[in-house]
């Protein structure tokens, strides 16, 4: 290992699971684990979790690290580091976070929203790493974001820029959870999508999806999906197509707004490969402004499983 | 006049009049002209017209000059002051107009695409003065806009940022002037609005419009619809507080995506008032993310005539 190297530990803070690891500057996992995270006992048991998993990162041998990076769903006030009512963590309020890891380890914390954590973690290590400006966006059960400008994170006013996923691209469009209308997560977002395609499963009775979940509609998943489009089932990979659309139809009016026209999109969904991005790819430049479709990009996300793990420690790279 | 007093050169460029004027750093306009820009005659007329508009105010009197600010149509390199395909001007494609106007006066020129000088205006003299971010939306033949970010202009990558009239609010909706659909332009810009109620006033032939046009809908103007709603017409109230919902749908999009609360609308149609503003505002705050609510302010531009003059100056004291 070259003396030159350094480190951080990075915090992926989830509803479930704490993961934690060390990072060196260039990416590289030196260790790592995973630790429940009892989030329905409330902050105080979160955090006691938390600083064990760190602690037991830190016991590995003698690394020097440079900081611990956080990322916390919910919105982070960055320079005081502190967290407020993550979704998922009830209890919180507002916990300074920063603070109290801070204390505990006598080294520097710096946390940050988790999508804005990945987003820097792309820019550092991954697909972002020689990209001035990029939006960051995330497919799950939610469809998150991070906006790069010129190589800094557009926070916004409280640190909650980036959230793609409640752009509305039909006014009158479904009832999204956040209580607009026609909000592109109320399209591609993985429950949403499930649930369309339950409902027009019936037409659809000669599909592959159908074998695939044993004629359940519970066990239908986007990687069901993927399967079947995989093996060429023509109403999956519409399917596919049309999700690009949808999440296309949303970036291009980001691009028009923001003026960035690279996009790295990351999470399950992304796993839809080609078709998807093909999608995605040609309904943004169907729709931006003619200025701009000469620079649109549509790549996939770098960092895969450890993701979290690796944003988070990029926080403290970024900074330093 | 007091001594601390400083100077700068304003220059609003536009598709049929130049007008320039010298401000001062509290936003006086000391002297103002406006000379026809004769566009269709090519770059190097409008740069001679845009040098006898500087010359002009410039004999005035022996004022210290702390530079030349250029608001332009198009999008422009601001590090170069380089001008590229500005709409309404023909021929130019790519123009150095700073280093133009630069090597003509032998003063700091600093070039910006109108609507961000717009943005850089409302901050620096009218209804930004004391806010760190907002999102600045002049309503016209176009919808325009420009992005302020902790007392910075966001320009993206290329200076075309705050695009806000190409946000589209429903995919499926009109065809745009830029090719997409659904883009609230299509919605609320000049032109589509008046075609609109054109197309619906046969069902409204109770409304003073009618009168006001006296039958002709070749008359139909924002203006008239604005009077008609001064006089207490029902039809054309409904018009402005539909204008404000779709313009909202907008907006609230806008604030999710890049977490600024602060809307400071200008242009003809703002003239609607009350109306159009608390119509704008309900609907960002019902549609926008919970944690954005409290935050929302829709506020009018202060700089209402002089309003390309005094932005195009602001750049000037922007910069020093």
């Amino acid at each position: 290992m070259p003396k030159t190297e350094k480190y951080a530990v990075g915090v992926d803070l989830g509803g479930t699971n704490i993961k934690v690891g060390i990072v060196s500057h260039e990416g590289r996992i030196i260790k790592k684990t995973s630790i429940p995270t009892f989030a329905e006992k409330g902050p105080d048991k979160v955090i006691s979790q938390m600083k064990k998993g760190i602690k037991e990162v830190l016991s590995h041998d003698k690394l020097k690290i440079q900081g611990i990076g956080i990322g916390s769903p919910g919105i982070v006030s960055t320079k005081k580091g502190i967290v407020e009512n993550p979704p998922n963590l009830p209890g919180w309020g507002r916990v300074n976070l920063g603070k109290i890891i801070e204390k505990e380890f006598d080294i520097t914390a710096i946390v940050e929203n988790d999508a804005n954590a990945a987003a820097i973690g792309e820019m550092i290590f991954g697909a972002g790493k020689n990209i001035d400006s990029f939006v960051m966006v995330t497919l799950g059960t939610g469809v998150g974001g991070g906006i790069i400008h010129k190589r800094k994170l557009l926070r916004g006013e409280i640190g909650s820029a980036g959230e793609i996923g409640h752009l509305s691209i039909d006014y009158n469009g479904p009832k999204c959870n956040c209580g607009s209308f026609g909000c592109v997560e109320s399209y591609v977002g993985n429950n949403y999508l499930v649930k369309r395609i339950q409902n027009e499963l019936k037409e659809h009775n000669d599909s592959k999806i159908i074998e695939l979940i044993n004629d359940d509609p519970d066990l239908l998943t986007p990687l069901i999906i993927q399967k079947a489009m995989v093996e060429g089932d023509e109403y999956a990979e519409s399917i596919v197509k049309d999700l690009g659309r949808y999440l296309g139809y949303a970036l291009a009016s980001t691009a028009n707004v923001i003026d960035i026209g690279t996009f790295i999109i990351g999470g399950g969904v992304a796993g839809f490969g080609h078709t998807l991005f093909n999608s995605v790819n040609e309904t943004i430049k169907s729709r931006v402004l003619k200025s701009l479709v000469k620079r649109i990009r549509v790549i996939p996300a770098k960092l895969k499983n450890e993701a979290g793990i690796k944003g988070a420690s990029a926080l403290v790279f970024y900074k330093s």
